[in-house]
């Protein structure tokens, strides 16, 4: 079986450091990534700082098959990811036509007009396609594996679920969850020897202590069912003994 | 003023990448490293994979005043954080009696035994200093600027408020927020003019779009009461034109 293909999520904006804004888009696009069997191997914050974000996409970019982003693509001051993104790749940015052209659409009314700042939204970067945005207009785009988003939410997910058909997945990852109703320091040892013999599926404990009570999910994760079945049943015979 | 003292948070867990759970420790200790006034300047998330770990804690560890960690100390087999911490300073691990004689206190009941497993939580690499846990007694370490502690929240919360009052913080930055019950593109070009005539206050500009209907969250920044006030009343100003 082909290995996966790898992704790396880089959230832009000082909100999510300074803990103003508790981020979901990160964990939204997390979920989507492992239905279509790609391999999320990272996520990075950064501020609204060009330096730290041409660092970041650069780093991320070479390493990973495919890089997502999100903020800083809105029409004020602090939106800069448009500028940083062709800044990391060496390329000129400008107005692009097709890009006003979907603004003008949407600022026809004489209250909201396609005014200097808004035709910011319009810039993208040489050479690359747009990202439909059907929410707002503003597009986002893609530049060889990047593919950069807006940070509010209901954008966001407009945005991948445009994209997302276009992706060459892998074999989805699924996974099966067992309860295990007790601390996971009892089962460790018996867990780490079932995990031995399944070398092919990733397995985890995650302790938890909610309204429910308290226990352990063992998690074990394949794109395999056939193997999530057989671990399934061996660690439902764990937990029994 | 002096700078603040900068910060990293690396958040270590398979299970954010897959998108099964929903990371809420980084949004908590940004909170507080805020109020404490040291600078949050980047977040990652890394797989349960040691090269992956001692990678990250190495790069941020050099480039940062501190380093946070979360995740990965518990008793099972995909519990590797402490083991590639040490790896990552390139000195020793072994069981330590300190911190195996707190385990011991807590699992001295015959049904909760102080296992081969749960032992694994007294390793800590050579030199480190222990990190309280009050709630289930695994202690996490600090070696030099890292802080390693647990990943889940109640115990992460419960590490954080002991390390809190040893760091030296900085100026808090305070923040001013003015509601503008229209699209940001509309004040898009004054806000810039007014964030350049306030070049020491950080200004940004957050869209929403909820139940109580859709606007913009004009947010200032600043570490200056003084100044949060005078821009404060500026960006109100804006809002009423």
């Amino acid at each position: 079986m082909p290995a996966n293909p790898t992704a790396a999520i880089l959230l832009i904006g000082d909100e999510i450091l300074s803990g103003r804004t508790q981020d979901t888009n990160g964990n939204y696009l997390a979920k989507q990534l492992t239905e279509q069997g790609i391999d999320l191997c990272e996520i990075r914050v950064v501020s609204d700082d060009a330096p730290e974000i041409i660092a970041a996409v650069n780093a991320l970019r070479g390493r990973y098959d495919h890089v997502f982003t999100s903020g800083g693509i809105g029409p004020t001051h602090d939106d800069i990811t448009a500028d940083a993104i062709a800044a990391a790749f060496g390329v000129g940015i400008d107005v692009r036509e097709d890009a006003r052209a979907m603004l003008a659409s949407h600022y026809d009314d004489p209250d909201k007009k396609l005014n200097k700042m808004r035709l910011r939204m319009a810039r993208i970067p040489d050479g690359a396609e747009l990202i439909a945005n059907p929410v707002s207009k503003a597009p986002g785009f893609r530049l060889e594996n990047v593919y950069v988003m807006a940070g509010v939410p209901v954008v966001f997910v407009a945005m991948v679920e445009a994209i997302l058909p276009g992706l060459a997945g892998g074999a989805p990852k699924q996974s099966v969850t067992v309860r295990y109703d007790h601390p996971e320091g009892d089962i460790a040892a018996a867990l780490a020897e079932l995990a031995a013999r399944f070398p092919d599926v990733s397995v985890g404990s995650y302790p938890f202590d909610g309204p429910r009570g308290y226990g352990t999910n063992l998690v074990a994760r394949s794109s395999d069912p056939a193997r999530l079945i057989q671990i399934e049943a061996a660690l439902k015979q764990l937990c029994e003994k």
